[in-house]
């Protein structure tokens, strides 16, 4: 967190370097399996930039990763050159839960006098950027980019496609750089992580939610751990779902999302 | 809104009395169906908590009305002399859509480039409010407060409300105030508006969304006519609904929230 808001630019993108080197050595060498996120100094987009291309050409980085508290929407011009990086180089974003930028309070009404508060909203956060790269035209200017929410939950998402299309379909004249309705970028360009998972009063709304998100084939299960709050691949889901979508949650989504080889066949 | 906000407190609350006695005189005294919101200066509650004592006693006014955007989220101790003087004169709080306080984004990262984008993320202050108030403990404290959530929409809700008792259940102890699961107090303490009201892509699926309510008890029509945006009560539900939840969208649930006489019997 500190590497990717630095103050001082240049020590940021030094501190970006060096996880990024480790995260290589200590990894990816060691277990081939694991795959690692490029950190970056996302407040300053040039220095941004230049660790991707530093590193993009590397098998060990399937993503270029930032955190959801920033200092503005990350529709904002500000991120655009992260964006045409990452696009170039035919990498997805991830937008990971937690960050902070100075002067910016994690809420959309000023600062939370409880952790628990502050965690339970975090999911405001990702739909300001949901909403914001929409709005942006982004997504016209690159045809290549995508990108993964993490760790913001998605039970929310349709409730906002449906705001934003309704809005659009009213006022759309602000953005002539959106020429369709807003969930169809959002259906074609982004994908949302379990941790947390959802967990309805009633479990088999779970369902339901999915339904309403037009199926299960942008969720990826993601797990967290050790953190406290961790979703266990046992445990996570309180409801059976069928299948075929756990296989999807599970690992075709993210195999298909970040290009990984098909899951080898199991010998017995 | 300048009213409520204001830097310089005495005239902001100055221009609040002013307010009041205006809806008084121009609307309530020329037609007395209609109703008021005690506007306040919020952001000073003392001030605030007078101008209630002072106008509440009068049959015209029905609710403390607050504004969306604000300093910090509404469970700050900041506001509490506010509610205890809605309290005390058994009165609910609106909270309305708009505001802006200084040097607060208007989103939980920022702030945005487009209308579009502010607007369709309005809701994200209102799902700070709810979690700020639930995890405040003012709900213990106040047995009497209740709320009107005011043109943020609801369909967001069921998520929010899922999360909060999942991390209240795990990591409850930060706030002993609190002692029930959240989702209680917002079944009993919080009510919402249809304006804008959500419309799903598959117009049915509102209906899903008031059974993830917990059904519609707490659900009031709103129009917000003459905005651009109003909501038509001819128009505003694309689907066919059940006659006993219309009566109570559109005329019990209001009425029963502000304590107005029953309808009269229609005359033929």
């Amino acid at each position: 967190m500190a590497a990717r808001h630095s103050s001082t630019r240049e020590y940021g993108a030094a501190l970006c370097r060096a996880t990024n080197d480790w995260q290589v050595d200590e990894w990816y060498e060691k277990d081939s399996r694991l795959r690692c996120g490029i950190v970056v100094p996302m407040e300053d987009a040039e220095l941004a930039a230049d660790e991707i291309d530093r590193v993009a050409g590397h098998p060990a980085f399937v993503q270029v990763l930032l955190v959801a508290r920033t200092s503005a929407p990350l529709g904002d011009r500000r991120y655009w050159k992260i964006y045409e990086a990452a696009a170039r180089h035919d990498l997805p974003v991830g937008v990971h839960f937690g960050g902070g930028a100075r002067g910016v309070p994690v809420t959309a009404a000023g600062w939370p006098s409880y952790y628990l508060e502050d965690h339970a909203v975090m999911s405001t956060a990702f739909q300001a950027h949901v909403a914001s790269l929409v709005f942006s035209g982004i997504f016209e200017k690159l045809p290549a980019l995508r990108f993964a929410m993490i760790e913001g939950g998605f039970a929310w998402l349709p409730s906002l496609t449906w705001r934003m299309d309704q809005q659009w379909h009213r006022f759309g004249s602000e953005t002539p750089q959106v020429r369709r309705r807003p969930s169809e970028y959002v259906a074609e360009r982004m994908w949302f992580t379990t941790q947390p998972i959802e967990e309805p009063h009633r479990a088999a709304d779970l369902l339901t939610v999915f339904d309403h998100l037009g199926g299960v084939d942008k969720i990826m299960f993601s797990t967290d751990y050790p953190h406290w709050d961790f979703d266990s691949p046992v445990h996570a889901f309180q409801v059976r779902i069928p299948q075929d979508q756990r296989e999807k949650i599970y690992t075709e989504n993210a195999r298909a999302f970040y290009r990984l080889p098909a899951r080898a066949t199991h010998q017995n």
